[in-house]
């Protein structure tokens, strides 16, 4: 038996985004069904080297289907300016759970920015209006692109305004989808009125302040204590999802205006896996604004690391290499 | 940058024993001094498949070098009948702590086997007599080599006494080694009376019950609750070194006796890295027989994944992939 090696090429080929969101969603269902085991994150902090590593392992059942996985992935924030690497990068071993044989080594940094654009998707869903044909997506870095590529295999997105401090980042941004897209850069507010935004920065200090009465709002930048996007008015007349009530809370969009008692419990609308499952209603003809606050889940690594071993096994995809010595029993 | 793959070949080629044996040892050092950080093993239970993960994240600073990774593991213990494949698999990725760069993805079933038996020959170094020349095995399975490989580079081993209810494994571990040592089948009491013992099987209740006066114990086998190799009137008697407080009264040798209130605080002598460090004496011209139980750490693996990757690194040993984009930033 050999091992599937995906590199990033080779996840993103297979990475194909709808099977990607209904896998995706598949995992909310599954969390909310309680047929998941997702261990909290484990952490090892490296103050000497701003940084820190994290370990996400899961399992998830989706009923025809099961999977397991751990992802190793770190947050080191000085490596674009001093090494030249990434910030972020991930390693996903995906292994069969019948028997735990390793059947891939994915790149897990793209897995993380194809799940992360299929879990907005799956907010979209279930959260924005049926005919949403407008997208705004504030922040035009590594994670914006799927943002766009997701939400629009779920809604008939057309027009599509990215607002970013950096002109050429913009500028790459509406080169890649100007083929597809009524794609232009624009200011917050205006990436506000659309009918979905997707808010996708680093920043500390709330830049959305503004969004339309029925906008939909994916809040996908906020990952750690102290960070949040969207103003707290907005959040607290929105309708509000979150992914996950631990994570939320303690570093997600939500953090700050909770940790200062602004938001509290009665303030959030549901899970979103309560909403896939039908325990709580998505958008209603009532719903004004909407705002999904997610964290990312390890279930969503092992959904997407699902579609992609799948289709690469399919399509010959990746390098198959030996990992485990299968004579030694 | 690259990645290299290490695959079992690999590893068991750039997993320089003494170099292992080292390294391990620093690893129980750093332990002592706090320079660690080590996570609990998360767990994934798959009762259906009557197996289940753990997630072994670790960092440890040697002082003069350090090192990070993730073990991916499991025990499934119908592999072999059913899958024909291993109990136990393991994958390893190893990052360079400062930028988190995967520096390696290693079969961590080799490496485990490695540093197992490199954690035994610390811990022999320590606790067993000086002139130790005999050298019992009970248990000639996969993890029995390793035993006698790391023991035979801290003392000075001529003879193995191993013993097995399978005459096919003592002959194929008789064959492996009988060009280096004076090594024969023999019953479990004569392996017992051997200068060091390392007992290395599953068995659930006791079959180790009587060693020689001065012999030092590797009571390797026992890995979960309600699994033990020794006798109690043996431990009893013993001086007691650990590995894991945590982990060796909740699964390691002493777990059995430890529940049934047997065993408690005072008869534990000291974690092997106090000794290491020389917070507590190792073996004195008064002590008698010393068992060390070892349950396995998660930074054992990083200080063997460091060992293999470096020479690999140096010999051209292993397979260079492209795992991470180092464009995207």
């Amino acid at each position: 038996m050999q091992t599937l090696l995906l590199d990033p090429e080779a996840v993103e080929e297979a990475a194909e985004m709808p099977a990607v969101v209904d896998a995706v969603e598949e995992a909310f269902a599954a969390d909310a069904r309680d047929d998941v085991q997702m261990p909290a994150k484990s952490y090892i902090d490296l103050p000497e080297y701003n940084g820190d590593f994290r370990s996400m392992p899961a399992y998830m059942d989706a009923g025809d289907w099961d999977a397991a996985a751990v992802k190793w992935v770190n947050v080191h924030p000085d490596n674009p300016e001093d090494h030249d690497l990434p910030t972020v990068m991930g390693t996903v071993v995906y292994s069969d759970p019948e028997t735990a044989f390793p059947l891939a080594l994915l790149d897990g940094t793209t897995i993380t920015r194809e799940r992360t654009g299929a879990a907005a998707a799956v907010a979209t869903d279930y959260l924005a209006v049926e005919d949403a044909r407008t997208m705004g997506i504030v922040g035009a870095g590594v994670q914006s692109y799927t943002q766009l590529e997701a939400v629009a295999t779920v809604r008939p997105i057309k027009e599509v305004v990215v607002a970013d401090r950096d002109d050429e980042r913009v500028a790459e941004f509406v080169e890649a989808f100007d083929d597809r897209f009524d794609v232009r850069g624009g200011s917050i507010e205006e990436a506000g009125q659309c009918d979905v935004l997707s808010t996708v920065t680093p920043v500390e200090e709330p830049i959305v302040h503004s969004v339309g009465e029925r906008t939909h709002v994916n809040a996908i930048g906020a990952d750690a204590a102290g960070k949040h996007e969207i103003a707290d008015e907005i959040l607290l007349d929105a309708t509000l999802v979150i992914d996950d009530y631990e994570q939320c809370t303690h570093s997600g969009e939500i953090n700050v205006p909770w940790s200062a008692g602004v938001l509290g419990d009665d303030d959030l609308h549901a899970e979103l896996g309560e909403i896939v499952v039908g325990e709580k209603p998505g958008r209603t003809a009532e719903t004004g604004v909407t705002v999904f606050d997610s964290t990312g889940l390890a279930t969503q690594d092992v959904a997407a690391s699902h579609v992609v071993y799948e289709y690469a096994e399919e399509h010959g995809v990746g390098e198959p290499v030996s990992l485990v010595d299968t004579d030694v029993l």
